[in-house]
């Protein structure tokens, strides 16, 4: 199966309430209220897949929030709910007390309250353990941050370091850019993105869903840890921010940036379609090895 | 692993915000916005354990939204949006397309929107699928049907029949009681629950969360397909409503009752402890077994 292609097939099938701004496809649904909008995105991970499975526990219940805190931020929003669903095999009563509080701690350090579980006991000769959750936030009508809102002129900047995320332990010990989105969303951006898919393909998603092409100024890209600019276009799991951004605001923004989280301008956007570097390479093509990696 | 005992261990860790009139624990959360509440529910499905694996598609994605709509009914309240992850083995896009067309059908007959969802692919030599669904609805503030609010005096009513669910296709067939559950709701009851562990487990959860005594009639249950009364009380996956209510409301109701769902007196709550039958017997201890069954 490959979920990107299966999911862009069917996305369109969903029937979306009027109150629903934005339906599945971005990196949280926006219910619009009038005076607040419910944002809402559920996200899973699976042992062997997104996690080894002799990690300690707390540290994959931990990232299984934060993936989900960070698809909050990419909409400038502000956490408050989560919803779990665990299905494991294990028997050991201590890897479920660890997972939990592991989890409630993280929860609490972002002011999240879990609200609802479920808990399902797996076969004991098949996978470790899937597990989903849902999160639930708020955002204030106008400020959700859209993939589809880039503008032809726009820089695409990117907040922190990217590469190396699965050795480094990045993966595992990220802190979603939830500060900063809020900061952001407040009038210097309403195009962002969190990268958990890579760079590249993150990037072009802003890009497509705005019906612009984006020339990415691949040596502007900070790595983390001198990794190469293959690891940081296309490994993925960095849960930085990329978001589309005037020049004017840019430039304020830059001035009024009081984040140790470091801020760099990438690329920009054009009219047309593509992702290209500045020499003109096809950048999808290029790490087409990377980017099928990725997503099958 | 003993979920049940496991999460009641648990659950008490997780901190609530204040708006959180109810976490996690009875069938649905409870979020109170003043004007209106939120309610929240996660509950998950495995191949195998809560269907097999050869069950069509759409009657899986069917199953999973209806036992959430369910706990939506138990609470009182209206569905509205719905988030899924599904971590699945299978490479047939023919069983991915009749999946989500089915649970898009069954959705939009419940006037609920898919919002937001998330796709895994699982190794090719495990467990067929795992699928998770967050269900969001309303209700009015001091409308939400708890499991503690039953009242000594207080009669045990039901919805529908009991018993046989697996054999007769039930569990794939049923209709989750939510007009029946918002029509309850709105002055009958104040503690209802929905069956699904098994109308004794189910039932003797409102008597510990109300601190009563439950004294069931076991002659009066109805029966599905005149299954024996074991069945009836073990079997779960009923998705029937179980409700308190006074017996001066419950004149009433029987009067004004006009769904052609079934509504029968199966009960009543006194002051004390444990669930008996009339002539004395402790139910839980006579139907171990099947309600070892159900939680192991």
């Amino acid at each position: 199966m490959n979920e990107l292609a299966t999911l862009q097939r069917i996305l369109p099938i969903f029937q979306q309430r009027p109150e629903i701004t934005t339906g599945p496809g971005d990196d949280c649904a926006v219910i619009n209220f009038g005076n607040t909008c419910l944002l809402a995105a559920v996200d899973q991970m699976a042992a062997g897949i997104h996690y080894y499975p002799d990690t300690k526990p707390e540290r994959i219940a931990a990232k299984l929030l934060k993936r989900n805190l960070s698809d909050i931020a990419a909409m400038g929003g502000t956490p408050a709910y989560a919803l779990l669903s665990l299905a494991s095999k294990r028997a050991d009563d201590d890897w479920f007390n660890a997972f939990y509080y592991g989890l409630e701690q993280e929860a609490r350090r972002w002011n999240v309250s879990i609200c609802g579980g479920d808990l399902c006991a797996l076969p004991a000769d098949g996978l470790e353990d899937v597990m989903s959750l849902t999160i639930l936030g708020w955002c204030q009508p106008g400020n959700a941050c859209l993939r589809s809102n880039a503008k032809a002129g726009d820089l695409l900047y990117a907040t922190g370091c990217f590469g190396d995320s699965l050795k480094s332990g990045h993966h595992l010990d990220f802190a979603p850019r939830l500060a900063e989105g809020a900061f952001l969303a407040q009038g210097f951006t309403s195009a962002m993105i969190d990268v958990s898919d890579g760079l590249l393909l993150d990037a072009s998603r802003i890009a497509e869903a705005s019906k612009l092409a984006l020339i990415i100024d691949m040596p502007t890209i900070p790595l983390r840890n001198d990794t190469d600019t293959a690891s940081a276009m296309c490994d993925g799991e960095d849960y930085e921010l990329l978001f589309a951004i005037s020049p004017d605001a840019a430039q304020q923004l830059e001035r009024l940036w009081d984040f140790e989280t470091k801020l760099t301008c990438i690329g920009h956007f054009e009219s047309g379609y593509g992702v290209t570097s500045t020499d003109g390479h096809n950048l999808l093509k290029e790490f087409k090895t990377g980017y099928e990696h990725r997503n099958t």
